[in-house]
């Protein structure tokens, strides 16, 4: 049983990294350069203390966005249990499940990544592009069995690779995130643009127009 | 007039930076954290040679990223200037144009986005994504003024906004060269492959679908 000065110490230790990654996080979504010098001050310790935890910036954005994605899982994950929920009988209408699923997802997940900001841009530039995908494996493994399930049943698009699919969600969730981030895009309508965009996508393709008088 | 000897050193020079500029966008589409090391020695010059043309790795990323989006202009501007053309009469189909334009344009750039692999991600990791987003405003320009073109005549969308679906089209370009240097999308399929997704985005919007028995 560890004595009162090491618990005192664990105590500390974790309040001084909750507040290193708060701080991180919120200076990160705004300035995606930020340095480890302006997260200690922000966070009130010292950069000794911030590098004790963090052996480098890298790994500080790396817990940073591990905590943002633990934290969109959350939403997703109450998103698509919904939709393996047995209670959906097979007479359901197919078509509306599916979307009216996708959609919820959309909006569960919208207000995390809207508001990490630029984060994504943080992280990919301090880390490889294929490890900051790699941290979006669980959220995106949530979205492919959605996509899957609207496959199987008519509901969503067959002529696109799954794949294809799960990496347009992919990109364009994080390109809503940096217009809003940019101001190009008003935050309290991304969800909306996102879901008639991602929708459009993951219906069943409509047959090209003919031109009039053929 | 200059002399023989600067005539040489201009030339000597010219030939340096386009061997530095190969060997770059070469090594830099395949291994985005390539170092100026192992650029110099691709391009067959000394470090000191790469340094006395472009002051920092920065510089240099700069450079080729910038050279990257001149070839891909030539492209666009070709396939754009085509749509532009005053033989389109009034009476001919709308619709058909400007999905056959849109098609024409993707056709015609990706194959450059596609050669260049994973340069945007090397952009991305050496400059502020504000600054790479900057280098791609005039072959986006173009892409803008196709979309409004299908808008005006009710070939395209209307109900999102003209700047979103302009960042769908980055995004998702961007995307599928990600995918295919990533070995998750085919090369010869992704220009089918994004013309089918983005088509699906830029036609007018489809009601839901209804609930069975309602």
């Amino acid at each position: 049983m560890p004595n009162g000065g090491t618990t005192r110490r664990r105590a500390d230790a974790e309040r001084n990294i909750a507040a290193i990654l708060d701080a991180a996080a919120d200076l990160l979504a705004r300035a995606p350069d930020v340095g480890v010098g302006d997260i200690a001050k922000a966070a009130g310790v010292g950069r000794v203390t911030v590098y004790a935890h963090f052996p480098s910036r890298e790994d500080l954005v790396r817990a940073v966005v591990a905590r943002a994605i633990e934290e969109s899982m959350t939403a997703v994950a109450a998103a698509a249990d919904d939709t393996t929920d047995a209670d959906h009988a097979a007479d359901a209408d197919d078509t509306v499940d599916a979307e009216e699923a996708f959609a919820r997802l959309i909006r569960e997940s919208w207000p995390t990544l809207g508001r990490y900001g630029r984060l994504h841009e943080a992280a990919l530039r301090a880390l490889p592009a294929e490890e900051v995908r790699g941290h979006h494996e669980r959220p995106m493994d949530a979205v492919r069995a959605l996509i899957e399930r609207g496959r199987s049943t008519g509901a969503f698009r067959t002529d696109l690779d799954t794949g294809w699919l799960v990496t347009t969600v992919y990109a364009l969730l994080h390109a809503a995130a940096d217009d809003v981030a940019a101001g190009t895009l008003d935050r309290d309508r991304a969800a909306d643009v996102l879901q008639a965009t991602l929708l459009s996508v993951l219906r069943p393709a409509s047959p090209p127009p003919t031109p009039r008088g053929t």
